[in-house]
């Protein structure tokens, strides 16, 4: 089995970088705090005798070789960047307990005929650079390297100054290492298997996901002066968009989701109506034709608020992913490897984007979920028990041993 | 008459105070810009023979002296702070008009019975300091010293600390020169005059104004995971406030006005549901019972949002002024001069607040509009006719020249 407590230390001792003097956790892709968590998990692969190689665009992974030197790796990943005010397991957990496992390997001389490649992507979350999995999408062949490197943060930064800056701009090509086989272990981020009682998620497809920021420009006037009926309101445009969203997903009848997660007013002052405002749009769905018709019905209200409000509005898409349906051959191990621990094991679809959306891509690829306490996550309260945490962990080394052989 | 040509000047002059990289004019109470168009003005007065004061809030004072050393002076007055993304004319055309008048006097040796002072009030605008009118509300007796060198700041730093900083902390106790009557010469910030091809706008009332902060508070989540019915939106529940204070204006008959100007979300990132939403509402009507009934359906509202949502909402109040009644003879006056000098005029209710809505409690008070193109104000756009501003200031030249006699 694995080293539960050297598991459990260690994503404590990754979740302390990055944390303000507010203590909220905060380790965006390509930051300061997204450096020290690069160090502090290349120094565990290290130690645990695997050889680290990092990618053009920042893409870090330590492999255990195996004794088939010509065999493709196992390859098992996740991300350690993290969203604004986030909690520690999101994408860590993947990343160290594909680590744990390797590091067993190595130390028991298990003897693996596949190598085994532990990966950490880049910028998983999007928060700081679109699109989100930008990092296993640039692996998976999706995006140019030369594109990646240039997206610009929400802070004007782009990705490739920002690696060079903390020393992650790496020489290998990415996809160079291709994967015989991808897994990702990840908190569920969801309620599903809390609710039901079940310890296993064996994750079989994952939603699409379409990611659009919304600009709206009207006219700044005074609050005080300007009659209703001459105001060309940007902000309240917004809102009548954000409101419209929520209608549209309770009336469809259909597990879509939307979500406006930022926003900006300008020029931002009590008195001036506003002259523009800037939003997000996230909208998913398990199935790809509900999720056009949601982007549909979406670009209808924009057209019908420019022609009613008399606004001008313009649309950027920022990520737009298909929904993806895992490997069953995969799905099935994942579910054996938990029955034979005797742990309860349900099939699930992912509401989160993983990495392991774009490595199916390139590899038959599955997921495996544990629970997370009250589905809560994005959120310093985001838990999962320590126990879920190390049965997670231990069908993830069951199925990667059948995987690699030895 | 007046140096119309000298005013031009001026203003474009002080209009260039504060100009970003990008051009765009924001002079904000306490800040770098607003000591340097405090130094123009003050040195334009002592140019012209006033005499300087600030007050300890940092009213600037500039007076003619009259021949009568124990009447009151009269005060003409408005403010040189700006709103963000400013026009060149709100508050700055007032003072400057008045200025010119007092310049005229003193080059023609006219010899004024009373004296003449030249106002410009602190934080006028409200968009950096809460409440608006902070200077001349404390001249009035509003507010305390200690309470307005309190106000925090958008940006967190307090008035005190900033007119220290730009060195116009004064030594005057607010309050001290007590005008016999105030005039306040301005822009009028909306379509009325312009539409009606009217040149001078005597104005008799002056709208109530409510500023209120608000909270909304809920649950940050991960956006593709959290079924809708779990979530706690924040965002959302903002934006049907938004809505909400718009559907009521429309179908409430009366003409009270609703902006909500600035927004906030947080944590602002693309896949995490709204944990907090902070925006201001700034409700106004020439009546105070409809404007009570205004702030009533926004509180009813906000309960019921509360209630119905899941969210926990605050309020906080940043300004409460009633509306006001100028004084009718000062009214009669203003009218009698336009027509004297053949210019159209009407009597009018000012939409924006000023300076001289908190005077009125002190002394009998009045203002003068000049037309706005295309009603525009709070905006680069803000314009008016160079003829129009010029018959402004002489309408002011002549009222002044019958209150201070001589
Ligand atoms: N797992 C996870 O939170 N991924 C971030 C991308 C997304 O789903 O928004
Ligand atoms: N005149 C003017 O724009 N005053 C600012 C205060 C307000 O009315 O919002």
């Amino acid at each position: 089995g694995i080293d539960g407590v050297r598991l459990l230390g260690r994503l404590q001792a990754l979740g302390a970088v990055g944390r303000g003097p507010d203590g909220a956790l905060t380790r965006l892709a390509g930051s300061d705090a997204d450096k020290h968590g690069r160090d502090l998990v290349s120094g565990w692969m290290r130690e645990a005798g695997l050889r680290v190689e990092v990618d053009q665009v920042g893409n870090l992974f330590g492999t255990l070789d195996g004794s088939d030197a010509a065999a493709d790796p196992v390859m098992v990943g996740s991300h350690i960047d993290s969203v604004i005010n986030a909690g520690i397991y999101d994408g860590c957990y993947g990343v160290l307990a594909g680590l744990e496992v390797a590091q067993r390997f190595a130390e028991t001389g298990a003897g693996l005929a596949r190598p085994l490649t532990i990966a950490a992507f880049t910028d998983e979350e999007g928060v700081r650079f679109q699109p989100d999995m930008l990092g296993s999408l640039v692996h998976a062949g999706g995006l140019s390297v030369e594109a990646a490197l240039a997206s610009v943060g929400t802070d004007g930064a782009t990705l490739g100054d920002e690696l060079a800056r903390i020393g992650y701009a790496g020489a290998m090509v990415p996809g160079t290492i291709r994967p015989s086989a991808y897994l990702e272990l990840h908190i569920e981020q969801g309620p599903v298997l809390e609710h039901e009682g079940v310890r296993i998620g064996a994750v079989e497809n994952l939603q699409g996901i379409s990611w659009q920021r919304v600009t709206i420009e009207g006219d700044a006037n005074h609050a005080g002066t300007t009659p209703i009926r001459m105001r060309r309101d940007a902000g309240l445009a917004a809102a009548r968009v954000v409101t419209f969203l929520r209608d549209h997903v309770d009336a469809s009848n259909a597990p879509t989701v939307a979500t406006v997660g930022t926003m900006r007013f300008e020029p931002d002052a009590i008195n001036v109506i506003p002259s523009r405002a800037t939003f997000t749009v996230d909208l998913r769905d398990p199935d790809e034709d509900r999720l056009k018709a949601a982007e549909a019905a979406l670009a209808a209200y924009l057209d019908r608020l420019a022609r009613q409000d008399g606004v001008t509005v313009s649309t950027e898409r920022l990520a737009r992913f298909d929904p993806v349906i895992f490997d069953e051959g995969l799905v099935r191990r994942i579910e054996q490897a938990a029955r034979a621990r005797g742990l309860s094991c349900r099939r699930m679809t992912s509401g989160a984007g993983h990495d392991a959306q774009m490595m199916a891509r390139l590899a038959p690829s599955a997921m495996i979920f544990v629970p997370s306490v009250g589905g809560i996550s994005h959120n310093p309260k985001e838990f999962t028990e320590p126990a879920d945490l190390v049965a997670g962990a231990e069908v993830l080394m069951d199925v990667v041993a059948e995987l690699c052989g030895g």
